[in-house]
C-alpha cells in the first residue's frame, strides 16, 4: 500500500457515495484507480470493503496520491462544491502536480467557478475540466451521464476513461465534450433544473390521483407503471412506481410517512436565477424551485391548513381511465414545455457566453445514465440532429403534434385542479407559457403604456400602426394626462 | 449664478425626470435647492424653463454644488444605478464634502451596493442613506413615497425635507426610516417587484376581457373605472382606465397600437432572484418577471402564433356581469397573495440580514405617492399595526375573509382561461400558492423519496409515523431497490 510506483490510470479524491461508485465503475472497466479521501480512515474502510480484490489502490496522503498516478495524471475531484474544490486544487498544486496534468472537478460546482478555475489553471499549464456527473448512486456505479467542459486540450486524454465508465444509449456514450470553460457544469446545472421540474410534475400528478381520485398508493403505482410503457417512459417514472409499491413493515406505503419538506438549495435554484439573469422565461423550473420552498414551510402550512378555507373535493364520479389519460397528457405536455424552456436557456447561454454548445450532443448525453433519462430524449436528439439550429423544440413536427394532441387533457387537468383546490404550479405555468408563446399580441402593450404613463419610460409602436406621429422603431413618450412634463426617463427605471 | 455663498438647504444631482420633479417639489415646500447635472447645459436649460422664478439655484461644477450647500450638507443623487453612483460619491469626496455631511442615493440601487456604500462612507465620517423613491413623474413632482435606510445618524437631519416632499396618507407622511444599510433600497426593490406583479395581474384581466369577452377598449375602461370604486381602488387601476380611454387621432385606443414587448431588467428581477436566494416562494413576482421576458420574445411569438395550435375561444354566451365580477375577485385574491408573499420575503430578509424592519411603516409608506398605492394598503397597515408580528397576511381576519369570499370567482377565472387558451401565469400561480399554503401534506414526500432513491439524499419521517426503525428528526436512507449500497450522500447534491 505504501508503494510509490506510478501504477494508477486514474485518480479520484472524495469517497462519498458518488466517488466510491465511480471508482468501482472505473475498476470494472480495467482501470487501476488511486483513491484518496481527506479523512484517511475512509480510504482503508473502502479498500477493505467494497474495493477488495479490485484494481483499486489507496493513498494516505495527497503526495502519495499524486505520485501513484501515471503521467499525464488524470485526477478527479468529487468533493463538496465551493471552497473544498479550491482547497484541493491548491493542495494538488503543492503536492507534485505537473504541467500537462489534468484535474477534473466532477462535483456540482457553479459554472462561474469553473470558468475561473479553467483560466487560473491554464495559466499554470494544468488542464482543468469541470464535468457534470449525473445518475446518482446507481448511475455512478453502472454508468452515469458525464458532461465535461473546460480546457479542451484535456479531452483526448480523458475521453477513453470517461466514455468507458459512462452510460451508453443505442451504443453511443452518454459523455461528449460539451464546450469551453464552465459549459459542462452549466449543462449539468440545466439538467438538474429540468430534473427539479420533472420531479415536481410527477408530484403534482401523484397529488391529483391521491387527493382528487382517492386512489391508493398501489393504484397510483399501477398508473405510473402503465405510463412507464408509453411516452413518459423514463427513469423518474420508473422509480416513482417502485417507491409507491415500497411498503413499510405494516404493509402500508412508506412514502406516505415521509416528511413533505424538500431541500432546494442548489443547482435548480441556480438555473432559475440564471434564467432571470438571461431574461429567458424558464418558468417551469422556477415554479419547481418555489414549490420546494413552499414545501419546506411545513410548520406554517400546518397552521394555515387549520385556518384557510378551500373547496371540498367532490367524490369523483366520472371515468377514471379517461381522467388518468388526461393527466398523462398534462404531464407529457408540461414536460415538453420544460425541455423547450431548458434548451432555449442553453442556446441563449451559448450565445451570451461565447460557447459552442452542441444541442444534439446534450440531448444524447441525457438519454442514458442520468436522472432525467427517458425515451423522450431520443426524440429531442433526433429533432436536433435533423436541425441543429432548431429555434424552439415546439417547432419540430413530432413535438408540435405531441402537444397538439395533449392539449385537451392538459387543459382539462389544469382546469379541474383549480376547482378542486389541488395546487398544480408546474402544470399551470407550462400551460401559461404555451399559451403565451403562441400569442402574437400579448397584453404587454398595456404594461408598456402604464410604464410610460407613470414613469415616462417610453414605448414603441407596432409596425403596422406606425405613422408620422408614432414612427416605427422610435422610443415614444405620450403625455397621457396633460399634466406631466415631456421629459422621458433616461436614468430612472421603476 | 456664480455666487459661492452657502444658500442651499438641499442639493440634487441628476436632472432627468425624477430629479427635476423632486427639485420642483422641494422648492414648492420652501427649500432652496441646488441643482447639478453632469451635462451642465441641462442645468441652464432647467433653470431657464421649469425652475424659473423658484428657489432653485444651479451649479456648474461639483465644487460649486458643494460650496453652495449649508452644513451639514444634504445631497441627493438621482443618477443611474451602478457605477455612476460610485463615481459621483468619489467626485463629491474630492470636491469639499466634509465629515457629518449626508449623501442620499435616491436611485434604484441594488441593496448590496447600498450595504457596501453605507459602510464605506461611515468610515470616512460621511452619513450615507440609500432611499427608494417611488411615484414616477407625477409622484416626484407632487409627493412620492420615500423609503430611506442606511446610516441612521442622518435621519434627524433629513427627516424634515424628505417628509415634507413625500406623499401624505390620512395625514401621515409616506416616508419613514426603514432600517440599516440597504434596507431602504431593499424595501423599494420589493415594492417594485410587487408593482411588476400588480401590472401583470391587470394585464391578464385586460386580456381576458379583450379576447375572452370581446369587450372594446372603452368597455374595458369602464370595467376598470368601476373596479376603481371598490376593493381594487388604486393608482394602477386608475391609470389603466385612463389608458384604455386614451384615443389616437383616428378615434381608436392608442394602447392597441403599442408594441407588446416589455422591458424587465431591474428591480423586479432582483426581487425574484433574492426570493430564490432566500428560499422564499415569491411566485407571483417570479411569474410577472418571466411574463415580461416572454413578451420581449416578440419575433419568436409571432412565428409560433402561425404554427402552434390552441382552442378556438367560443363566443361568450354567459352572464358578462357575473364573469367580470369573478374576474375582479381573481385579481383581488391574486393581489392579496402577492402582498402576502412580498411581506413574507421582507420579514425573512430582516431576519437574515439583521435589520429591524417595521412592517406597519412599510405598508404606510406604500399607501400614498408610490406606484402601488391603493386603498388595499390601508388594510395591510391596519393588520400590521394590530399585530406587528403577524406571521402571514392571510392570517389576518380581513384578508382571510376577503380571500374566502373571492375563491369561487378566482377558481372559475383560472379554470376558464386554461380552457380558452388565454395565459394567466400570475392568477394561476397565486392560486397554486394559496392551495399549497393551506395544504398540510404536500406531495413533496414523494419528491424526498425520489431523492433518496436515486441519490441517497435521505429523508425525515413525519412525527406521527416515527418508529424505532424510522426515528423522528433523523436523516434516514432506505435501500429502495436492494441493489444500492448503504452510503448516504454527504458531499453530492443532485
Amino acid at each position: 500500500m505504501s508503494n510509490q510506483e506510478a501504477v494508477g490510470d486514474f485518480g479520484l479524491i472524495g469517497l462519498a457515495v458518488m466517488g466510491q461508485n465511480l471508482i468501482l465503475n472505473a475498476a470494472d472497466h480495467g482501470y487501476t484507480v488511486v483513491a484518496f479521501n481527506r479523512t484517511v480512515a475512509k480510504v482503508d474502510r473502502f479498500l477493505n470493503d467494497e474495493a477488495k480484490g479490485k484494481s483499486i489502490v489507496g493513498a494516505h496522503s495527497i503526495e502519495e496520491f499524486v505520485s501513484k498516478l501515471k503521467k499525464p495524471r488524470r485526477m478527479m475531484l468529487l468533493v463538496m462544491a465551493g471552497k473544498p474544490v479550491d482547497d484541493f486544487i491548491e493542495t494538488l498544486l503543492g503536492a507534485g502536480v505537473e504541467k500537462g496534468d489534468i484535474i477534473i472537478d466532477g462535483g456540482n460546482s457553479h459554472f462561474p467557478d469553473t470558468n475561473r478555475r479553467t483560466k487560473y489553471l491554464a495559466e499554470k499549464g494544468i488542464r482543468f475540466v469541470g464535468s457534470g456527473v449525473s445518475g446518482g448512486e446507481e448511475g455512478a456505479r453502472y454508468g452515469p451521464s458525464i458532461m465535461p467542459g473546460g480546457n479542451e486540450e484535456a479531452w483526448p486524454y480523458i475521453k477513453d476513461v470517461l466514455q468507458d465508465i459512462s452510460a451508453k444509449s443505442d451504443g453511443e456514450a452518454c459523455c461528449q465534450w460539451v464546450g469551453d470553460e464552465g459549459a459542462g457544469h452549466y449543462v449539468k446545472m440545466v439538467h438538474n433544473g429540468i430534473e427539479y421540474g420533472d420531479m415536481q410534475l410527477i408530484c403534482e400528478a401523484y397529488d391529483i390521483m391521491k387527493r382528487g381520485l382517492k386512489l391508493s398508493d398501489k393504484e397510483i403505482g399501477d398508473v405510473f407503471s402503465q405510463w412507464n410503457k408509453g411516452v413518459l417512459d423514463s427513469f423518474l417514472i420508473d422509480i416513482t412506481k417502485d417507491i409507491l409499491y415500497f411498503n413499510d413493515d405494516d404493509g402500508t406505503a412508506l412514502v406516505e410517512k415521509i416528511m413533505d419538506s424538500a431541500g432546494q438549495k442548489g443547482t435548480g435554484k441556480w438555473t432559475a436565477i440564471n434564467a432571470l439573469d438571461m431574461g429567458q422565461p424558464v418558468t417551469l423550473i422556477g415554479e419547481a424551485v418555489f414549490a420546494r420552498c413552499l414545501s419546506s414551510l411545513k410548520a406554517e402550512r400546518t397552521r394555515a391548513s387549520k385556518t384557510l378555507t378551500g373547496p371540498k373535493i367532490p367524490e369523483f364520479k366520472g371515468d377514471k381511465k379517461e381522467f388518468v389519460d388526461n393527466l398523462e397528457q398534462a404531464l407529457y405536455a408540461s414536460k415538453i414545455i420544460s425541455y423547450t424552456q431548458g434548451f432555449i436557456l442553453m442556446q441563449n447561454a451559448a450565445k451570451d457566453y461565447g460557447w459552442k454548445l452542441q444541442k444534439p450532443e446534450i440531448a444524447l448525453m441525457w438519454r442514458g445514465g442520468c436522472i432525467i433519462r427517458s425515451v423522450f430524449l431520443k426524440e429531442i436528439t433526433r429533432a436536433y440532429r435533423k436541425d441543429p439550429d432548431l429555434e424552439n423544440l415546439l417547432f419540430d413536427e413530432f413535438f408540435h403534434k405531441a402537444i397538439d394532441n395533449a392539449q385537451p387533457g392538459w387543459r382539462e387537468t389544469v382546469s379541474i385542479a383549480a376547482k378542486w383546490g389541488i395546487p398544480t404550479p408546474a402544470f399551470s405555468t407550462a400551460l401559461a407559457f404555451y399559451d403565451g408563446l403562441r400569442t402574437e399580441d400579448l397584453p404587454a402593450n398595456l404594461l408598456q403604456a402604464q410604464r410610460d404613463y407613470f414613469g415616462a419610460h417610453t414605448f414603441r409602436i407596432k409596425p403596422k400602426f406606425a405613422s408620422e406621429k408614432y414612427p416605427e422603431g422610435k422610443d415614444i413618450h405620450v403625455n397621457w394626462t396633460g399634466r406631466g412634463g415631456n421629459i422621458s426617463a433616461s436614468t430612472y427605471t421603476a
